[in-house]
């Protein structure tokens, strides 16, 4: 299956780059895409045709399976320019290894590590001036896979294409994000996708969180869907609370996403001799500890935002504020994370991986 | 929103039709397509750009939300043609009401309705050449909607593409069908979007379906995600139990599709004076039933195969068999579906809805 042995990645590079007409002081997450894409087609049983070419567009029949059935994943990585104009990846393995995760839970073809690997850095090297330095800005990976099969009839695809874009993003502040603990809504059932980066995840939430939005909150904690009594993940970041000096957080399983970010918070935590409890942890508790004042800090961990503090939580209609302590363990957790992403710190983990 | 009213639909026809290349003997459910499909365009907060033109391929951003959130719904009708050369869609006024409740709850603005049925009648009056008649012998309808705004951050579209396809499908006869009584994957959360035909929901269930098939069941019938105590749907269809005369479903809820099919099948039963139960029904009565001969069938009912009866289910690993008895209640219910559906038979409940 590791088509990167036999077949040569046909590269084809734009006449003249499209940098030049980019404003890198405001750019909207996600929706500015470099020079390059990677596309590599899976069909007869293989991986085929690995091809870095320009941006655009794709001609596909509106009969293609991931517009019926949603099967797709993706991932999102980021890559990051240091001041010698180094560029690096943060932990890149995982990444590769969960899309795979992800893939065999969609039932859709692994893709092939060293073929993962060279597309990646090819493609950042390739688009390297699109990766600006300066703490907070980087280049934001999205590789994915869908379904391409032509047929409209409930069935794994035969075919797929595995493709990835990059796209500029500058340090991305979400401002104080405020939650919903979910009382009715839910984000997905044991013995089903929530583990998996499949597409149809994220779709599933737009609503609910609409209606939050509505009501002046940003985001939903979900729970599970049988009595909503344990807080699981943020849909776009896994969450920790902080109660006293203990950070808490949920364990993962097949409804919670296995978050990169998130597992790097448990390490720093520890190396910082911080106690952390990986447990299932009660709406209940939070709302307890909340009402007693031991709740210090609650935050989201994810890729997008790295760290995002929550100011304010609500539930069944009740808010309850937060005053963010001075020795925040989100403000320390963002500061080590980035300065390792950046190359500004000691990285002890090894999670940095050098692309050029 | 309706724009029918103010938008004269594009009508492009094909130069020539395809349709001689056809072999209508040997169909391959849903992947022979039709001469012309439908496509509008939602943007700046309205549907716009009605137009009828020749099947083939979209030119879309890999960027575009569908890919990557999964946000998109779809429905499945069938045309029928009688003896006399007409066409009959059946209940489509439930496809369109039910494809609305699915973009509601998948963040997508609702379609309006003149324009969902001036698009439906032109477009299979253009390609009336496509519909088979003969008992069983339909054009396939596939009505969907897509994110289509470019950009790889998770909120929802501002977006979308609505299209209709549709495809000339035979007799589809699935032999008998063997399932699986799930009790490890699940197929929807409560307050999740199994009520939805929401693309994501069919992709999640390859996995585990495949797994069924490996031991030689076609199907799964899903359970409920918390203790895999109460049967649900099978995903591409719902699901009757006949316990002695008694006819027993589950109800309607948000983990499960009310089918056009099903509530279909309810009237039909009723009508013919059979005891109908729908109320939650638990796998251990299922399997008491099988074990003291009082289970006499078990059916899905669906779109595609109208109804298919079961052989055999699978539970803990145990396989129990079915015979199916002489006053078969899904062979009369198959047979009185498709006479209406036919135009061969009465219709006293209105279903029927004539095209040409």
């Amino acid at each position: 299956m590791n088509t990167s042995a036999t077949q040569k990645m046909d590269i084809q590079k734009v006449e003249s780059s499209r940098i030049g007409q980019v404003d890198f002081d405001n750019l909207t997450f996600g929706s500015t895409f470099s020079d390059h894409m990677f596309e590599c087609d899976y069909k007869d049983g293989a991986w085929q045709n690995p091809t870095i070419r320009p941006y655009g567009n794709l001609s596909i029949s509106p009969g293609a399976k991931v517009f019926h059935y949603g099967q797709a994943v993706f991932e999102g990585m980021k890559a990051y320019k240091d001041d010698q104009g180094k560029i690096w990846l943060f932990r890149p393995e995982e990444n590769f290894e969960r899309i795979n995760k992800s893939s065999k839970r969609m039932a859709i073809p692994e893709f092939p590590h060293d073929l993962f690997f060279e597309a990646l850095t090819t493609l950042v090297k390739m688009d390297k001036e699109w990766v600006k330095s300066g703490l907070g800005n980087s280049l934001y990976i999205r590789p994915f896979v869908m379904a391409t099969q032509v047929g409209v009839s409930a069935s794994p695809s035969t075919d797929y294409k595995f493709m990835i874009l990059t796209a500029p993003a500058q340090a991305y502040y979400t401002g104080d994000v405020k939650v919903i603990v979910a009382d009715h809504y839910s984000r997905s059932a044991n013995g089903g996708v929530g583990a998996a980066k499949a597409a149809g995840n994220y779709g599933a939430q737009f609503y609910p969180t609409n209606l939050a939005r509505e009501k002046g909150f940003q985001q939903v904690i979900w729970t599970d869907d049988s009595e909503h009594k344990y807080l699981e993940e943020a849909g776009t970041m896994n969450v920790f609370f902080r109660i006293n000096d203990t950070l808490l957080t949920a364990p993962v399983s097949d409804r919670i996403l296995d978050g990169v970010t998130r597992k790097s918070v448990i390490d720093l935590a520890k190396h910082n001799n911080i106690d952390v409890d990986v447990r299932p942890v009660l709406v209940s508790e939070l709302v307890e500890a909340a009402k007693n004042g031991s709740l210090k800090e609650i935050f989201g961990a994810g890729t997008a935002a790295v760290i995002s503090p929550v100011s304010a939580f609500s539930h069944k209609d009740v808010v309850y504020e937060l005053t963010k302590p001075e020795d925040s363990f989100s403000t320390r957790f963002k500061k080590e994370l980035m300065d390792i992403q950046h190359n500004i710190g000691e990285d002890p983990y090894g999670w940095r991986f050098e692309v050029l």
